[in-house]
């Protein structure tokens, strides 16, 4: 394994993927998943000290290109394109940004049962597993919220950093940060919970497993050993539309799209199955397209299970005594147009952390995706609470 | 054709399945769907100048049975037994109730699509289109809510009702019924929207396509002519689970189920596939497969694609224009819990209507499907507004 350690380092490479072998990682329900290798990035160097690092994390289907970088002079065209390309949270993340990277050391690892380059279901088993070294396939286990955090302690390990100056993330990354502060109080100077809450809701548990059976019962899906042959790109897209109605909101849907028909396309003809389509519809089937170019459906199934699994309570009681082992300073904050996390889940939260914690509020048209399209409010949040400088 | 006229019948007859043939449907999109027969019930007893007729138009997957009723003495058993079940608007229709059937005639038909009496997809085609008369399958049209109300006017001719002393629905019904007093202003004298709009929204259509897909994706769809081979069960379940999740609230599903699992099942296991489930998946399996055992999934397309088309402007003008042209008293009313047809779409309604009709509220923790718990509500909004007695 190489560790870029960014004091050590004669060039700052910043946005680049990286990889780091964890080993064994023992899961919550008992199964060991061997083998386990975390993909990540990084942008800034590393303090002497290691008290500036801060750990981004990624969303559902989200990867490690949280921002802009540079690749290595030399390196080849295509990886220096792909540092610089845009990340998902520019804005947010990069020089001179309220997550500075010319004063922080920013780490953004892929989730564990992702596809973007960490151990996942699309990954070859090991040769103890499978001698042939097929994909994992259904054979991959269920890794919860608290399982990915270990992983993510482990890579924090290899990085040399003790304790993270910050922890933050959005939705499913608001799930993990919470249980990193959580799980390794130690560990977490500050910790900024966006558009997530404590534990998945029954909401959040019904769209999950619309989600999941719109996946399973693709009939390429054929129970996840799909890796030779066609890929069940059409249930995974219809659990994309499913998720991403419920990531925008009503009012967005209706000022963008109302019932207007997609282009010249006729929407009352003879029969449904040949009419045109409205642009709503259309809009969601590129979203869907957009998805099933990109991401693995065994992987969707994995880190959506995983999303399922978030319950900071889980084995700790109730939520003020889960949250009582915790020290750091917090941000909070929901997006006030949000109707799959609920900014009084928020409420919720805020309420149950030690100290007096107020829950901040995102403002936004777009529902549950503004964490990630107001990128500069949460900065603004940021740097009035946890990121404040002296 | 039998139709029982209720003041020419020895025998008060109730909740009891008949049928009318109405010919011909021309529809919108120009197809001309033949031999169309309309499954109906009615209650009470039709007044000699018919001026107490009341058309109740039914939800999405409803049927005719709004009531319970009486069958003929000495009908058979189970036609005795199903006329006297429950029906899905006990509280608001029956003797005594605000629809009071021994005041008014009661008629509800089954929108045609749909799979309870009326010609849908299911229905064996006429000779002229299929000389094996297979059902419609694959080859039934697009029928918008303007044409089902087309249809039911021919019933309403063959009932000899002029006009109605009160359309009523809710959700789709509810577009049945604002389509009926604009369509035919004349026939109708009092007309109920409850929990529906004027146009189905980028929202509605959003959830619409995504239940149309999870149809259209299952294998053993075959394109609509699946009915010599196995059903598309799971698809249609899946249909119902998107829509039922959008039927209620958040906040009912959180204080219902929480994220608790069910009963003894086991929801952190070693992988996804073998978990447990959450008791709100335990609850919206159930859903699924009680619409699956009672439902045909062409019927589903169907009465959706019918929703989705429903737009009292189209070639009508601005809402303003098109509402111009009633002549009804109006009642109006949004539940306020719920999200897939917001209050404030029944807002814009009631504003656009031709006098001063203001928007009415359902109060339910239940979501959309408060229109149906909360009956004796509605029943009394009815009495406060448009079957006030003198």
């Amino acid at each position: 394994m190489t560790v870029l350690r960014g004091a050590g380092a004669d060039v700052r490479e910043d946005g680049v993927p990286r990889h780091a072998e964890i080993g064994t990682l023992e899961l919550e329900s008992g199964f060991r998943l061997p083998e386990v290798r975390l993909a990540y990035e990084t942008w800034g160097v590393l303090a002497p000290d290691g008290s500036n690092a801060v750990l981004v994390e990624h969303a559902l289907t989200g990867d490690t290109h949280v921002a802009a970088g540079r690749a290595r002079p030399g390196a080849p065209e295509a990886q220096r394109r792909a540092a610089e390309s845009g990340g998902w949270w520019d804005g947010l993340v990069g020089p001179g940004a309220a997550i500075d990277t010319d004063r922080y050391f920013v780490v953004c690892a892929n989730i564990v049962g992702g596809c973007y380059g960490s151990t996942g279901p699309s990954t070859p088993a090991p040769a103890e597993v499978d001698p042939e070294r097929r994909p994992w396939g259904s054979r991959f286990p269920l890794v919860t919220v608290r399982d990915s955090v270990h992983a993510e302690a482990a890579l924090a390990d290899a990085l040399g950093i003790d304790a993270w100056r910050l922890v933050i993330g959005g939705s499913m990354g608001g799930a993990r940060a919470l249980e990193w502060a959580v799980t390794y109080p130690e560990r977490v100077r500050a910790c900024a919970v966006v558009a997530a809450c404590a534990q998945s809701s029954a909401e959040q548990l019904a769209w999950g497993q619309a989600q999941n059976l719109a996946i399973r019962q693709d009939p390429d899906f054929r129970g996840g050993d799909y890796y030779d042959g066609p890929f069940p790109v059409t249930g995974l897209g219809l659990a994309r539309r499913i998720a991403h109605i419920t990531y925008r909101s009503a009012d967005e849907l209706h000022h963008r799209f109302g019932r207007t028909p997609q282009a010249e396309e006729q929407v009352i003809d003879t029969h449904p199955g040949g009419r045109g389509r409205y642009q709503v519809e259309s809009y969601l089937d590129h979203q869907a397209s957009k998805l099933a170019g990109r991401f693995d459906a065994n992987s969707y199934l994995a880190v959506n299970e995983t999303l399922m699994s978030h319950d900071v309570c889980r084995g700790r009681g109730t939520l003020e005594e889960a949250l009582s082992v915790t020290s750091c300073e917090w941000l909070v904050a929901a997006v006030d147009s949000d109707r799959l996390y609920l900014p009084r889940e928020s409420d919720v939260l805020a309420a149950a952390l030690p100290g007096d914690v107020r829950r901040h509020t995102l403002t936004s048209p777009s529902g549950h995706d503004g964490f990630l399209i107001e990128a500069p409010q949460v900065g603004k949040l940021l740097v009035e609470t946890v990121l404040a400088r002296p």
